[in-house]
């Protein structure tokens, strides 16, 4: 069985796991960085891939970083919650490790993990969102990730659903993720205590006393104890992610849409209010079946594994490929694979 | 050289013509119907199909429809704009042909026809946006018609873009088509006209001295002239076209968008404004690449040269699944196809 390493690269932290072809993580570790500094996030990918690499052998090495990652798989072109613009990535990480390494957006690889391994298994026109700071998306068609033209599709957190209206880390105005993420969560529950603290008693009580230490997990364990003010916090967020998913629905058509992210922790809290949002907005509702929406099920290791196993597949088929062009020049007959990667799939499912 | 038969499925019109594989249409007839009766509709087709027959032999007849189709390509689900709900499209009019048909979404079937003989010729990776009475639109992925888990993809027009907007004929409030199609330039010019005739002078004047009187032909040629209340309605309109481009374009990031139906005949006069907009609004401009905005090549014959040719693919993909079944069956070596369906062009490609 062979190993891949994954990376999720975060603003503030890394995560690094080694993962074996059933998406299990055999090993695990964490690094801090500093803030906004690309180059010593580089470095601190580079030190936990190394550590990795001294006690387990890997076929491949994939990078997921919450950005717009090019269609060469190579550089971060911009991110709208990072302060990377055209991050040469990959030239980096691999100057440092002296390997071959593969980026990928983070979110795809989440929703690559979730298809393969977790809460869309089986589903073959899939979309992963997942609220955090913002949104972060991955779109799976026909059973393979889609990256557009440009390597950039799947950033739905930066439609505009509202004109004129808040302002985004994108520089744009009324982006979906500035009303449907952990960020507008936490924004929506701080203004309510600020404005009506004797309406957030026990959001206040958790948060320490101030707005300000009022968090995500402090919304969820208050809206779980029944808290007015919490539950309708989710219920705006939830509304919102609703109406999104509707408005994906109708572009995209998917079987199951997956909802991942820290806020996705809450479960029912969020997707209940979703569920419903989605079923009153969705066009041509009753005449036409409706999306599943699932809550995703490999946590915070979803951009682990799913980093690893797109560079475990682009190293397979490029492995493939190499082997074909061998074989045809030898003039020998064609190939018929019995690896997993891309090509071999397309090709039994003629 | 095959020929198929393409039939242009409308509220008050059917236009079917003959097409042949390079998308030529070598033969050409309308039928109008009696607006909102589908029976009637069916009748029509059926008709003008039966008259094309008689003096051409055909492989495949495709039909093009305005509604969601569903993923069997057999049954309009809903149409926003017709009457039509769950109607057996595909089993009546073979009923009265006793021969099959293909049925495909009207914008999908020009989608495919521009990328395959049209604006968007050599792209991968399209989407088109027809405006008209609503937004009929068709997303090519790799090359491929993309049609969502139950046929049902390409709907942005009921995106909602405007909380609490103006009322669609799906039922929501707010949908893109409602700001962005022919229907919404004539609106907008109409209630103008109605509410400022001293600055309408022009378009009253080619709209036969009342406001119902004004068209899309004629808001096109005011504006042609430099009526400033014209050019600005295209300003409007083209606003929210380029808009909802970016916001597209956030989600698919396609190579290519290309702008159909009635209004694209204005050409600039819609394009331009839209791609101003297009360029202000698109999350991460300045470092990504931007899609070209083109106008569609090939007008109101479109839906009928895609209908034909999607129903041709369908039916030489079938008859290559047969032989394939057949030699297997058989113990020969695999085909080595040279006909140009679907799975032959995935086959090539590996």
């Amino acid at each position: 069985m062979t190993l891949a390493i994954g990376v999720d690269v975060g603003g503030t932290k890394v995560a690094a796991g080694v993962v074996d072809e059933d998406g299990r993580i055999i090993a695990k570790l964490k690094r801090s960085t500093p803030a906004a500094s690309p180059e010593r996030t580089e470095q601190a990918i580079a030190d936990a891939v190394t550590e990795l690499l001294a006690h387990h052998r890997v076929e491949a090495i994939g990078l997921g970083a919450a950005g717009f990652v090019d269609s060469a798989r190579a550089t971060m072109l911009f991110a709208p919650n990072l302060a990377w613009r055209d991050e040469p990535l990959k030239e980096r990480v691999e100057e440092r490790l002296d390997r071959e390494v593969v980026v990928e957006n983070d979110a795809n690889a989440s929703a690559w993990a979730e298809a393969r391994f977790g809460a869309a298994r089986g589903y073959r026109d899939v979309m992963l969102v997942a609220l955090g700071t913002g949104i972060g998306a991955g779109i799976i068609i026909g059973g393979e990730l889609y990256r557009g033209r440009w390597g950039i599709a799947g950033e739905p957190g930066h439609v505009r659903v509202v004109p004129d209206g808040r302002l985004c880390g994108c520089g744009n105005r009324g982006c979906w993720e500035q009303y449907c993420s952990g960020n507008a969560l936490v924004a929506e529950a701080r203004e309510f205590a600020r404005r009506t603290p004797g309406g957030a008693i026990r959001l206040l009580q958790l948060g320490e006393g101030a707005p300000e230490g009022i968090s995500g997990p402090v919304i969820t364990q208050a809206a779980s104890e029944g808290d007015p003010a919490a539950l309708r916090c989710f219920q705006i967020v939830g509304g919102w992610l609703g109406q999104g998913l509707a408005d994906l629905a109708a572009v995209l058509d998917p079987a199951c849409f997956v909802i991942g992210g820290g806020v996705s922790g809450a479960g029912e809290l969020l997707l209940d209010p979703a569920r419903t949002a989605f079923e009153r907005a969705l066009t041509g509702r009753g005449h036409r079946p409706l999306a599943e929406i699932k809550a995703a099920e490999l946590g915070e290791d979803a951009g682990i594994v799913g980093a690893a196993d797109l560079a475990r597949e682009c190293s397979q088929t490029a492995a493939f490929r190499r082997r074909r062009r061998r074989r045809r020049r030898l003039g020998r007959p064609a190939l018929n694979p019995a690896s997993r990667s891309y090509a071999a799939r397309v090709w039994r499912s003629l």
